[in-house]
């Protein structure tokens, strides 16, 4: 089967937003095995959008669409989709009831558009949206699959896992198996290299590299008519990337570092705090992200300037002014305050200079300082990074909760 | 001039990237005033290339085409558009020797198939290329203007900004200006309702809104001969909304809300500290991110247990027993600890539940409780937000964010 991505919004054309919904459906179309042929991006506007649907429908079997499912006037997906299929568009009882709700349970009054997202293609089946007001539907109709979502990722994503996925299982009769492995601490063209020949050797399991959030992903799919036989194609081929990444690998489920660092730690019932400079909090919140962290994790603190350093963590003055904020002689020194302060088992402690100012020849935006300190002893590294603040600070924290789990898995630094 | 951007590569088509050029690119035709019409993403395949770029024409006065410039058998944008204008591609002397200089640069030897970069199509304006070997170009005719530039974003944005923006702007006599005004604290269909009306009676300038990261954004853009003009088209219209949407809007110009508010506290010398504990830290890092912050924000906490308000903050145990940890009483004594501890002007203490766990009926996920302490008084409010953990969480900081706005600015809660 071959397929078309059509996103509606004049936003993207704008580019006022990235298209990253062609991207997901991309990656999780070629999972299924259904081979993407187009993306394409069309304003929400009525006659542009039908022509583009047409067009779509001429060239490929399936067609999903992103976007335009929204409560307000410009939004034409589903009226569009409608006419060219010769459809009504009914009012379903029971997802007016659910919207209905929704907006009782966010305590705001729902007005007379919302009421306008409860009417769907006759003969649809409905894709419930437990993350907003537009359900999404699927209609197959003249041998041609059209599914239609709301454009938000955070509606879109779950949408597509709870029903178009396991909807498409069922009708190719396929049962996929994923791993997905991430990798950190190598770059992504000298990952590409170590794994090349793997990648073009096989066919099922599929292995598919892409850019994570500061990390790489490696994704290992394999289809088969049941489970147990596409997961016992994925094992030798995990296994052939796992001799040649080592503990690059941090996860072979997708799993994101705080997660895996969280559960090394409740593991151990030792408890973590983080004094954070640049990350300005950026751990904390990360660490807060897994559930059940609570039981190690009680408290933080962001300390950015040199007072709070002094104040709170007890860095002596002599060393910020010898060394400077930006030290590995200040990082030790925010672990240690931070340990004698909380009694904590994990003490981590970052600075760095995330630009765009505050750089200098000497000390350049990027240079971050991290320390972990544990019963066991205490690590300090320093990382020269490039990118925007946003980068430097995203890829520090993931190498800060790095470097608590290297050390506690006794993993080199 | 209507445009439609072309990205060739499978990469794309199997998720392994992002089309983040169609973005850039949409961005910067906008500032020239050229109307994208069409994105599409089309695979390293011959006749989809072709029939991609004969649509494009049939439809647009301008393409632009990015990917397939490479060295390799499977790059092919070159050949398939000097194909479609019937026009030879001829070996360029100049190109050539750029290309072999290049490779002497980089300390590689130049293979055959670099050659291949150097041959261009016929009376085709070169847009060179400082940062790799495919350089780009500019071909007019039959009244229509294609572009085509290399996929890599470090070589095609400068290649865009160095040739083709100038190449632009001497043609097109058409100035495009815009606001983007941000609004939050009302839902997007009922702010749609409140100036549909207006949206309706405009073209020049258009009015457009959309979903932002928890916010709701709307961008009005003029275009005019003249920079002075647009301006003075927009002007109007954004006091029109400003009318209708009041308070509700907290920027015309795009300024995130971390932004809006650590200016008004720089420009006052107010000095601000926050305690977290559903957000975990996602205020102080979105506040770490507003340039100069550091005047006015030195140190913040993250308690997220309950041993760690009262032993940080000093919320006192009676009130953690009898009102619990997510209580307005709760988030009251946060913040004034958090006052007395730091000296700062303005406290802001969160408690709630980001779920997906935790949630009771009296108390369910979503409920949230902000506090906001300053000298001339102390604000508390309740929230009850869904959506996932890190929808809940965002929304807060937007929340946190936006009292203190408020507080500042003396208006209404």
């Amino acid at each position: 089967m071959n397929a078309e991505i059509i996103a509606v919004g004049t936003e993207l054309l704008m580019g006022q937003i990235t298209n990253t919904n062609a991207q997901y459906l991309s990656r999780r179309l070629a999972d299924l095995g259904i081979r993407v042929l187009y993306h394409s991006v069309v304003g929400d506007n009525p006659q542009r959008l039908s022509d583009s649907l047409a067009l779509a429908l001429s060239r490929t079997d399936v067609v999903i669409m992103t976007g335009g499912l929204g409560p307000t006037r410009d939004d034409l997906t589903k009226e569009t989709v409608a006419a060219a299929f010769g459809l009504p568009l009914i009012l379903n009882e029971e997802v007016h009831g659910q919207i209905a709700a929704f907006f009782r349970k966010i305590n705001r009054d729902m007005v007379e558009s919302n009421a306008k997202q409860a009417y769907l293609p006759a003969g649809s089946t409905i894709i419930p949206n437990r993350n907003g007001t537009a359900p999404g539907c699927i209609i197959r109709k003249d041998g041609k699959i059209v599914a239609l979502f709301p454009g938000p990722p955070k509606e879109m994503i779950p949408m597509f896992e709870d029903t178009l996925f396991p909807w498409f299982e069922q009708m190719t009769n396929q049962v996929l198996a994923s791993r997905m492995l991430r990798v950190f601490g190598i770059g992504e063209s000298m990952m590409e290299d170590k794994i090349l020949d793997l990648i073009e050797a096989q066919s099922n399991p599929t292995i598919a590299p892409y850019v994570g959030d500061g990390d790489v992903v490696v994704r290992v799919t394999a289809s088969a008519r049941t489970r147990p036989e596409a997961e016992a194609l994925l094992d030798p081929c995990v296994l052939a990337i796992g001799e040649r990444l080592g503990d690059f690998i941090y996860t072979t489920d997708g799993t994101p570092m705080e997660e895996v660092v969280g559960h090394l730690l409740m593991m151990r019932n030792l408890k973590i705090s983080v004094a954070e400079s640049c990350t300005g909090g950026l751990i904390a919140a990360k660490l807060v992200n897994v559930s059940g962290i609570s039981a190690v994790f009680e408290r933080s603190y962001v300390v950015y300037a040199d007072s709070a350093k002094k104040g709170e963590l007890g860095v002596s003055a002599t060393t910020l002014e010898r060394y400077g904020a930006v030290s590995p002689e200040t990082a030790l020194e925010m672990a240690e305050g931070l340990q004698k302060k909380t009694g904590c088992d994990v003490a981590v402690a970052v600075t760095g200079i995330a630009g765009p100012e505050g750089g200098t020849p000497g000390k350049p935006v990027g240079l971050v300082y991290v320390a972990v300190k544990m019963q066991s002893g205490v690590v300090c590294r320093e990382f020269r990074m490039n990118g925007n603040r946003e980068r430097i600070r995203t890829v520090t924290a993931l190498h800060a909760l790095d470097m608590v789990r290297r050390t506690l898995l006794a993993l080199p630094d």
